[in-house]
């Protein structure tokens, strides 16, 4: 058996079953569910697909009545999937973060609970549209073309989007086997994270719904299906757990993230925010969770601002200006040459120019012109410039380490204040409902790439996130893929994500209209009401060692 | 919903969800499963293959959320498979006697319960081999080359059994729906009654040992699958009911006769004779079941006999001799010029020819230049002929009634004398095996083509069945077939099948050795110990009018 602390999603059970003779003639497949049956830790049915039967009643005579059976552990019931003649060394299985742009993977042994290998790659249906909603649109563009048709087959493009990710599955399994010696049929599970367009386009589900009032998806929580059921490469009994999701817009993935983060599971408040395309937030604990999500992040995942771009080598990840110098200083990620901007580099940037000055509390380029710091407006006239009528910011110049010139622009400064008004506005709308202080939770935690990298204490000057003491803040890594992790090696981890779907309230913002007035209280640095910034203004005094 | 007294295979549910809104924006699935479950009469888990899905969400919404769910009703779950707009006119499903030889199908309305249709067709396996033996030879010929061989595949010669009985199936479907207006698609629902073998073949199971001691066969019990999963032309999520079985020589069949004769569901005891290629014979009442199974059948099914044949236009399925005027009347049927003689009409034959004193207690014929009965010595002098150096019966001479000669041979005679020997003492083995005496019995019920056209007072005078009065039997049709569609149609029926099979006790007469005393003491007509058979003296006094 496995780990005694382990509970797999596959469960190998030795066993030895009475060999035939003509005092018990019972049917092979009868005595192994009989041998089976007795040594099952519960009661729940025990299924013998069809599709395994010519199989298992063969590997079990070949076995001679006695070997290793490999038993499903689903929510309601056990399904018998294979038969080996001994324990084998090693019994892999794959977790998948499933993201719009990016797919993560772990290889996982379910006997010991030790990761194998780990891969990653992009999102090939990129090719198709770089955002959920354009690939909606991709996917239903039959159905937009003829209305009301009685489509007896999958649209033409939810298919050929269908095809496209389950190829690029199967690339990504190939590489986390490469160089393994296993090959991809002997992945034995696979559980996968992803957001609800993301699991439609995945299952072959109509997206059509998914972002139009009332926003509601086809599926939410999906019995596993086999892996043969979704043309995956993997053993093809392999069972695939789907991380149910709670709406439209509140997927799997943040199940995941809340499985991972243990806040379901704590008495203790907690609050986990994961910004991706959406700023997605959960407040709560193990007897209550709230959550919303809201249009916060694109400014902060590099979708909005003209230079923006995804954390990869070559984005700027930090940068500050020293208020009293006015010496700039910028690094990218892996030191490449300047590209972009990520997310936690246009927050370190921002917050840097609202506190040498160059921008107002609105977030507008002050007038180098109208500076009366000497030393201010020599850094202003060097670097802010005007570009197609608007005020810009020189964050590199064009020749600077050899790349093109990045640049911050109004229009990005303006974007970037609503994300940050819009995330400030569902934290605290959040907060509202339940009737709880930020100072009450024990723990904020930041998800994803975003959380490895921003500076609270930057997000803070900006009044993004709330005047905490910088320890109640935890980034968490890739919390999709880790509770993905955690429900292949363990029951309770399977059993809580249904829980989590199940307790979870879900407060739709886009007809929340405290959230408006709150956003619009959220639009200054760091807000209309600095009396909840208290440290931002020592922020400002410090000589910055962030 | 259906008749109340019908409880479907497959249960049409009327449903109206409730109608997405902000306020409930429930995914479409979920609603339908909070709809149908707050419905299902019971609390069996309900599962949605995921095969289904896609098309369940589509049609769903195609219907606006209101319409016919149809769900499987499983032994140990609800399947839903299907949703329709509105209630359909009818809700056709097959029942189908899987026979060695021959197929014989109904087509039932799940709504009333009313026949539609029926057809049969011989079993395409056929040429592969007649019998059982010859076709589980044929299925694993790969394996008898090349033994202990890890086949990854099936064996070909299986392959093709089983591709050929699909195809024979999908054939009879067409022709149970031809003029019908409905399509094979459109059947929602199959339960098969067959034997252990054929059972195997179908479903692609190797039959290697179920004629190997000690006889275990892959699977006795099976949880029904998909047509699709059989390659078969019905609507692919027909689930296909198999009736289980108890051993190899104990199939599915007999089960379903079980279930049709009603003997598992009274407090009376009764007998079950099936006579096929065996003669199973079931003993038994509500509190216990006793079986057994031995090849007495052959001489019955015209599988012995040189001139013998299967009931059907042209056999002989009627004889008898005046024993007083030696006046030979012959029946076919349909009146049909004489090809053979069926089962029926050669336990007539032996009958009268030993009422007339043809042949002796031992089954042999008298020398007609021995015969001192001068009407008896002409009659024998045209009918008893040598042929081959044996004697011979000439029960039809070439060009009476336009056809060729049909002869009883000595040596049929014997093959004759075995059959009945063996099935009076299986008969007398299961009396025995209980402490029973036959006049202990409710009824003997008597299967089949064998029960429609033997007359019991033939049998009785072979020493064939038991002397009893002959309102004690009854011919119940092709039982197998009637098993079958109860099951369609009552959930009270698919248990009772699975209760007959954990209740039966099979009694193995290869390795009885007071069958083997029983079956010597029966080699007599009627028996080594007429007191057994008081009728039968009065039987031979009496003018023929039976």
């Amino acid at each position: 058996m496995a780990s005694s602390n382990i509970t797999p999603f596959v469960l190998p059970v030795p066993l030895t079953a009475d060999r035939p003779s003509l005092g018990d003639n019972s049917a092979d497949l009868d005595r192994l569910r009989r041998a089976l049956r007795a040594i099952l830790p519960d009661s729940r049915p025990l299924e013998i697909p069809f599709s395994r039967v010519v199989e298992l009643c063969r590997r079990f005579r070949q076995a001679d009545f006695s070997g290793v059976a490999l038993v499903n552990d689903l929510p309601e019931r056990w399904v018998l999937a294979d038969f080996l003649p001994e324990m084998p060394a090693m019994l892999p299985a794959m977790a998948l973060d499933l993201g719009t742009t990016h797919l993560e993977a772990t290889l996982v042994d379910l006997l010991t609970g030790r990761i194998l290998s780990t891969a990653g790659r992009e999102n090939s249906q990129i090719e198709y549209g770089a955002d959920i909603l354009s690939r909606i649109h991709q996917a239903t563009n039959v159905r937009r073309q003829v209305r009301e048709v009685d489509l007896a087959f999958m649209d033409p493009g939810l298919l050929l989007l269908q095809q496209s990710i389950v190829a690029c599955i199967n690339t990504l399994t190939a590489e986390l086997v490469a160089g393994s010696g296993l090959m991809a049929g002997e992945i034995r599970a696979l559980s996968i994270s992803g957001n609800t367009t993301m699991t439609h386009l995945l299952l072959g589900l109509d997206p059509f719904h998914i972002c139009r009032e009332p926003y509601i998806p086809m599926v939410n929580s999906i019995e596993p299906m086999e892996s043969r059921e979704l043309g995956l490469t993997l053993h093809p009994s392999a069972p695939v757990w789907i991380m149910p999701s709670v709406g439209s817009y509140f997927g799997g993935d943040l199940i995941s993230g809340i499985l991972a983060s243990g806040m379901a599971s704590s008495g203790q408040t907690r609050m986990l925010i994961d910004v991706g395309t959406n700023a997605e937030v959960v407040l709560g604990n193990r007897d209550w969770l709230i959550a919303c999500a809201g249009a916060a992040g694109p400014a902060l995942e590099g979708g909005v601002a003209r230079m923006g771009m995804r954390a990869a080598p070559g984005a700027i990840e930090y940068v500050s200006i020293d208020p009293a110098t006015y010496v700039l200083e910028v690094k990218t990620i892996d030191g490449a040459p300047a590209r972009g901007i990520c997310g936690s580099g246009l927050i370190d940037l921002v917050a840097s120019l609202y506190l040498a000055r160059i921008i107002d509390i609105r977030g507008k380029f002050r007038d180098p012109a109208r500076e009366s710091d000497p030393d201010r407006a020599a850094f202003m006239r060097q670097r802010v410039v005007v570009r197609d009528g608007q005020w810009a910011f020189v964050v590199v110049m064009a020749m600077d380490g050899g790349g093109g010139e990045v640049l911050l622009e109004q229009i990005d400064l303006d974007a970037m204040i609503r994300s940050k008004a819009a995330m400030y506005a569902v934290l605290t709308t959040l907060m509202g409902q339940v009737g709880l202080d930020f100072i009450d939770l024990a723990e904020i935690c930041v998800a994803g790439a975003f959380g490895n990298h921003i500076n609270p204490r930057r997000a803070i000057t900006l009044g993004m996130l709330p005047d905490l003491d910088l320890s109640a803040y935890r980034a968490i890594g890739n919390s999709s893929l880790q509770g993905a992790e955690q429900v292949l090696l363990a029951r309770s981890a399977r059993q809580e994500c249904l829980e989590i779907v199940s307790k979870i309230t879900y407060v739709e913002l886009n007809v929340n209209q405290e959230f408006m007035i709150r956003f619009s209280g959220a639009r200054f640095i760091p807000h209309t009401d600095p009396s909840l910034f208290p440290s931002v203004p020592l922020f400002a005094e410090e000589k910055e060692e962030w």
